[in-house]
């Protein structure tokens, strides 16, 4: 009963076998290798247009380095308060950012709102010289409360942050969770909305450590293989790196993944439902919020059941729960409707 | 005939299948599993002391990071001005050590000697504030020129740096190669000779991803942790970059791979001697250089070898080679005899 | 009618005199003169202490020089969300520290309570290496809403920092402005309340450019003469800093300079609240914020009188005034009776 | 008898004396004062075409902000490797340009040939993404060594600067000693021989502290006043920056500031010379580097005299002189004829 993070699970079988099959012969290293142009061609067809994309092997790399391409030193990045960014990567968008500044604004369920960042970008004295000029927007999709941005949503956000000249960054660690749930497209959902630039996560939805940097704009791409070779980030057996995620697009495999652990979440959100534990937050991708009452909390880790405590505050207005209290349960590709029904049997045994 | 890099090779079959051994269940993220745990005493036990070690997927992140631990940004890196670090890093170093310097130095094969790094440290003005100080000293083990530093020297070189306050670093890509050419063990070659840090590759000896950061005075490992993370170098699924070091270190599978790498160095360069083309530096470890003539350049490349030219200004006294003419052979655990023969027969063919 | 900034002044006539007089004979560069030595000595007599000083040129460079002296790049540096560091100086602190995290927390009057400092470190997961680690905290001396922090309030959130393993740093651009409002010695208000190093401003208050980094305890300030010149704050000339400082001190001048700025500030105030214009916050130093009908801006715009606008949400709890209404008003040693009477009476002329 | 630095000197009493007068009123902060806009005016009539200049306190300020503007963090600065900006200012280009790579080239009295140049350009591997990009040329003028770069040679040097899509920067913090020693105007030993960017000085040749950055192309001047605030390095009481620089420009007070300079370095070597002590290298600003046997050393020192020893790798080929026994003799504005003429009888007194 493990749902303490996508990052627990191991590699999708098709990924772990597409490893072993690159590993026939030798290949040019540092990317320039059949496999990793064939990536690029898949994922500009994936993306109905052109892309430049950049291999890195952890989210904490693809984030930094596409916030990095996109905003001056001098300039601030726009992001939700709590999001994995700003909270969880221990200042790397600041390290690769030569020191930039992010600007944490508030929203429910880990959303931000497009008048939030209107008011934000209205308000506050940007550029000067005394101000940081601000110059990118960063949304999570799916977000850190397992919820997710519409295309129209994404619209607005997209048009008031390019009419004040910033770009847009989407975090898509989970970014097969979020296209799932929603019937778009993968262009649908990014820069036909107006996002410019993509952290593309494969590593938690199956394969062992791969994440693309998509630049909707290659033209915006610049410097970023220097960015990746300079930051460590440009892997030598490069092969292997675009093998996993040749894997991960051929025959939808990624969206089918998702679909599993998206399943896994609404299965064990239904249960606890029954159970009479409501989310916090409505489960859009594969990750259950819930705040669990102390015996049962008791009752799951007893039966060796691992998630982790969440902090936060973006729950809905009016719902006043104990940050204490609330627990994140994630789902993955891995997670089974066993697990899910143990897990519930649990909690409800009251 | 793939000399080019031993970056080019796959993955040693035990570490492949380790890797997929490892993907049974699942298990904490970020290092807090067991095979992590694992890894970190083999470490201590081949290097005879307890040891922390930090894993990370490349080498470039592994020599940067031990680079910024050793060194403040106002501190100067002593180095081989033709060193790896220098030259083919795009100024990682500087970079994750906050604008530091890396200061190079002469030396025949690329290799320092102590008496270089004395006058160094004697003759320029040091610290101030004006000066930069002279923080840490780096070495390649095996060099750049496929030499080896021997304990002795390492230990010159050692005692200089330490009598003026350096840390020295060893950047061991090629550690293994060096090693087994040597009668003589990890502790030996490493700490017992007085190197304090030390890149430790696996990569470009059998692994797909997976390099170490040993420190044998875990006391000066401080903020490392912080580092590796802010620096998007602490891999989520940590457990398949601990299977590989696991692997790479079993039954002394690395120094079983680099004595063949070495071996099939020694039988090109043996092969090339009775051709007529004796290497510019001594074959030590894994590589060969060589003034190929143009003619045997020619048939080479057409009958399909690959391998790199290689500038250099390391060339031993009185040796007046054309920089243009000399090329690197690079030989790995996946080298055949065949392809050395082969590689052979089309040079010396005249 | 200048209530634009303390900026806007000039050079106070003794300092102006000082520098004038320095100018005899030649003295060694960089800090190695007699006057600079003097100035030390007498700091130390100041703060009844032997402390360790470095004068600097700009106000930014002294902030963000003591703040990277505290904080490593994967610290965070608690702050005010509305303070000068965190909003006025185009990311300076995260340029010096490497990529640091100022992290801004609310506060009446711009001023911090010691519970929000203490819920911050309770509550945040701080540490990790996901988090940034929670290294300094930093106080504005005058605030920047012409407030102070009594040594009760200092000691209380300097009690909390040190309990959390910060450091507490003191912005005191207009310190002297806040001590002479209260009974008590500049070592009362730092470091006997427990501050650890301090930005001693002079160039607000009467020099042309010149402010202190004072360390407390001159052990902390390692590789700050490293860290300044790095940063191109090593003046050359630096014996005419020294002299700017010097007189600033000689006969606390200092200290009569800012009852004088404070004076007319009162001044200023009491003719308002005459005039029914109740400043928003109580005033403390040499500023003065009050929310100003429109027609009596015109009246004052057209007269002449130069101030600026204030955004701030550090308003107190109940007053509702439209943030675009507050003005900050400035005075400084320079400020006369007259300009401030004709300031009160063309606004009070409804 | 100071002969230390030209950074021993006081201010020029017309420089002084500006300063005084500014101090009438008040003025807006930060550069919008009206002295600030009559110096960009008057640099740009100086320089024969329409200039971006930004004030700063320091020299290392300006070399460090103009080589940060026009290198990118993996770019290349090449320089003479033993020019100030690579030796003596403890890092800062690096700090400034985000870990960007000093590439130090060799050069016979501290100048640098277009071959020593064309070479590194042409053989080097660049770019990559391996390698960093040669991105700048900086030359300093007059030299460290006293040596001054004549049009011809600096419109070489810039052609194959340009050619290789390198921007050239000019350390001009002896420029105004440089030009008097040549009979040309500002434009002609600029921009008009290709320089696209100088930081022009004025603190050593007589001004407190003021540097500026000048910028031939407006428009490459892109982020400067963020990158100088973030720098810490925009001075508030900004006016009397401006007051400092428009004296030193008015009626042409620095040239003969700077004539002034020269004709005492003249003198003393042409003394130098009459007791048999050759300088080095010729004498075209206002140093003089000259080989001092021990007597006439000790009995100097003896007689209150100050200097520096100079450690340099540039002397002319086939001098042999003990790098240990040369020393820097530099004059200023304020230099004497008296001073001069003793230091010559003492050290000729053998």
């Amino acid at each position: 009963m493990n749902f303490a993070s996508d990052n627990t699970a191991g590699i999708a079988p098709p990924i772990l076998d597409a490893i072993a099959r690159a590993n026939d012969g030798s290949a040019l290293a540092y990317g320039d290798d059949a496999t990793t142009a064939g990536v690029e061609r898949r994922l500009s067809e994936l993306f109905e247009r052109a892309v430049a994309a950049f291999l890195v092997p952890t989210g904490t790399a693809a984030n930094a380095l596409a916030i990095a391409q996109m905003t001056p030193p001098w300039g601030a990045v726009l992001c939700h308060a709590e999001c994995h960014l700003a909270v969880d990567e221990c200042g790397a968008p600041e390290f690769f950012g030569g020191g930039l500044k992010l600007v944490g604004l508030p929203g429910e369920a880990c959303k931000l709102r497009a008048e939030t960042v209107a008011t934000a970008l209205a308000r506050r004295p940007w550029g000067g010289p005394h101000h940081v000029t601000a110059a990118a927007l960063t949304l999570t999709q799916a977000t850190e409360a397992g919820t997710i941005y519409r295309p129209d949503e994404l619209r607005s956000l997209c048009e008031i942050a390019h009419q004040h000249g910033l770009a847009v960054h989407v975090d898509g660690a989970r970014f097969g969770n979020a296209l799932v749930r929603m019937n778009v497209t993968a262009a649908e959902a990014t820069w036909k909305a107006g996002v410019d630039v993509m952290t593309f996560g494969a590593t938690k939805a199956g394969a062992l450590a791969a994440e693309a940097v998509v630049f909707f704009d290659p033209a915006r791409s610049g410097a970023m293989s220097e960015r990746r070779k300079r930051g460590g980030h440009l892997v030598s057996k490069h092969r292997f790196l675009a093998a996993q995620f040749a894997a991960f697009l051929a025959d939808d495999l990624w969206l089918a993944l998702a679909r599993h652990a998206n399943r896994m979440a609404d299965r064990l959100a239904d249960g606890l439902v029954r159970a009479g534990l409501r989310p916090v937050w409505p489960v859009e991708a594969n990750e259950v919020f819930v705040a669990l009452p102390p015996a049962a909390d008791q009752r799951l880790k007893a039966a060796g059941a691992s998630y982790y405590r969440w902090s936060t505050s973006s729950l809905p207005q009016g719902l006043t729960v104990e940050a204490a209290d609330v627990v994140r349960l994630v789902t993955s590709f891995a997670t089974t409707a066993d697990e899910v029904d143990r897990f519930v049997a649990v909690a409800a045994d009251a």
